[in-house]
């Protein structure tokens, strides 16, 4: 299995590999006072209307709108104050013509009554009596029944990553538990002879692992449970046994390798033995990254990822991030915030393939520069330095000094 | 304790309430692989270099470069092949003038080897040998020691928030645990006579908790420890009682409250008992969220919000979500996030006062457009059908349609 002569440019090599694979992920029902993050795994619907009943949006008097008209402060108009009605109460008073009831903000409005004149507009006539100074019009000033919410309205459609917002509207309807699609287990799993685990003292020759603990804090925050099954040789069965064992326990199997061609090969030789159709793409016209591997065994997704620290993180973001979002029941943000910035120096890149250079993010008078970090890709410090990526399109050969570019920050 | 005449700018408010906080957070020790997102309590250095021996970045021969001087594909230069690199170990042969050694990307350059030439740039001339077929510079396709990073070079300085990178970088050098700042714990109390918790079922004149819910997602994504501590009525003896025993117990505490003037006073009142000096800012020009109350008590920040969800929300990331960040040890980032859209009506704004409008993100083909969404400050499902927050700044009349503005996601 070596790689394709023709490289796919990442959209396409992300379209093929998503073709092959049909997300049908499960659900359970969970708090939703603990659900902020996740997905909801079915449409939500109004049991009943918000508000339930019509409230005043300012502290005043409740009237009929009809009484006040042609009120104004040479000639006021003059209510009777027959009640008060208490927060989370309902007065038992009818509010008659010539009358009013005294309410506060978020109060419920007594029965007859059609809007409420604000405090500031009215003034104590005598005890038990006010002044209206303003004509006010039907509904002026209060909430009506449903202006928030209709019963059997749409609350949220299924597949909707729960915002603090959405937790707080569930909640206004009563909806305190909510199925939600259940978070994708990822298997991490390391390979390489001179990878050794991050507790390990080094020795000539040997490396800490970092992708693999990269990689989990990137799957966790995408709302994916990262699983890390440790560090495989060089060996193909040994590699074999632990990718085996990850990938019946999880949904997801995320390979980091060196960035040697037999690693590579090693690696694709394992995916290609993990079941049907195995490789679907190795190797993407991207850099860093090129020596990617996305393979789909038995409807499951494998990656394999280049052993370099950069490239493992961009291609991450572009094929891990997106297939532990599927897997997670959500359809990826249409909308990504990025940070507009100034570039300081001209870049120039290969035409015809797509790169992602890392960049720190300068505040200066004159706005927010970006300044490329020039490091190999194999430098985990580079990231570590770096604010955030910046893309140059495939057909660009490069971006001039003083380009505006959109930062995605790490 | 009634509200200045004079309205602070939500800027001005937030720097001089900033100035009565002295923070001094508390530190713990956790697993480096659990502290994505948590913030370094202490600077970090480097106890070794990276990488600790030279390493390949190709796959190839190592060489002496001087060897190679001339060396092109009518004139080859040939060298004698004395040993392969297995990775994640020191070859025992030291390469002489006229030798090489083959080498795998990551591997580690034998002694006095000083540069290494790519496989595609040789080929076998008979067992044992190689043609050679380009020249190279002395560190050509290596990384040498210490080129990620220098040993006693500051890693990390202290309150930096933990990306995937930085839990890499530490991994990479054996830093396993480490020193982070404790997530502030946040007290969240709800008052008024009117609000049941989301689980009761609803009677005339009472609506369900939803700041306390959407408050408490907003803290926790931000670093802090969310605890509710329920619902007071507009008693200011209960309010007190549970105010007290919840700043206690809590780095800081968030009281949302009616919008009604009573209960706003009920709140000040609350704040100015619960210790020195009491309110700073009472009341805030800005729209939603002019309500909001600003208190340091014995050192302690306690904020009372506005009680409309859209209001809560708008102050909450203004003004509680930067205590949060300081109380966790970490500075508020520069560098905020945002989409970039055009505004696809005219809004009109009161001149002198900061506003913030809700909208909704829509794609086109000519671009991503912001659609503001209009509701009442107090429905809670405006933000549901939101996607950000525009801010219209305070000298501004208004924002015409067309214009470019960017959008802060919720």
């Amino acid at each position: 299995m070596t790689e394709f002569l023709t490289l796919l440019p990442p959209s396409e090599a992300l379209a093929r590999f998503l073709k092959q694979i049909a997300f049908s992920p499960e659900t359970e029902i969970i708090p939703t006072s603990e659900a902020v993050g996740r997905v909801t795994g079915c449409a939500y619907y109004a049991p009943h209307p918000l508000p339930t009943f019509r409230r005043s949006t300012v502290d005043g008097y409740a009237v009929r709108a009809r009484d006040t008209y042609g009120a104004s402060e040479t000639l006021p108009v003059y209510l009777r104050v027959i009640d008060e009605v208490a927060m989370g109460s309902q007065s038992q008073q009818v509010v008659n013509s010539g009358e009013c009831v005294l309410i506060h903000t978020g109060g419920m409005l007594p029965e007859e009554a059609d809007s409420v004149i604000m405090l500031e507009h009215t003034q104590s006539a005598q005890p038990g009596e006010i002044e209206v100074y303003r004509g006010l019009a039907v509904g002026e000033n209060i909430i009506n029944v449903g202006e928030d919410i209709q019963t059997g309205m749409e609350v949220l459609s299924a597949g909707r990553r729960l915002r603090p917002s959405e937790i707080g509207g569930l909640m206004a309807l009563g909806i305190i538990s909510i199925q939600v699609f259940k978070r994708p287990r990822v298997g991490i799993l390391s390979s390489g002879d001179e990878i050794i685990p991050a507790e390990q003292d080094l020795t000539p020759g040997k490396v800490r692992d970092v992708n693999a603990y990269t990689l989990a804090s990137l799957v966790g925050r995408a709302g994916g449970v990262p699983i890390n099954y440790g560090i495989a040789s060089d060996k193909e069965e040994d590699l074999y046994e632990k990718a085996s064992r990850a990938f019946s326990e999880c949904d997801m199997l995320v390979i980091t390798a060196g960035s040697s061609v037999s690693t590579r090969d090693l690696t694709a030789r394992v995916i290609q033995r993990l079941g049907e159709p195995g490789v679907i793409v190795h190797g993407v016209n991207i850099r860093p990254g090129k020596p990617t591997i996305l393979g789909v065994c038995d409807n499951k997704p494998v990656i394999g990822l280049p052993g370099n620290p950069v490239s493992a993180l961009v291609i991450a973001s572009l094929f891990v991030i997106p297939i532990v979002e599927r897997l997670g029941g959500s359809t990826p943000t249409q909308f990504q915030a990025t940070i507009s910035a100034t570039l300081t120096i001209n870049l120039s890149s290969q035409a015809g393939r797509e790169e992602w250079v890392a960049v720190r993010l300068i505040k200066t008078p004159e706005g927010i520069q970006a300044e490329p970090i020039f490091g190999k890709s194999n430098l985990i410090f580079t990231l570590v330095r770096a604010d955030g990526l910046i893309r140059i399109e495939a057909d660009a050969t490069g971006l001039p000094a003083g380009s505006i570019v959109d930062v995605h920050l790490l």
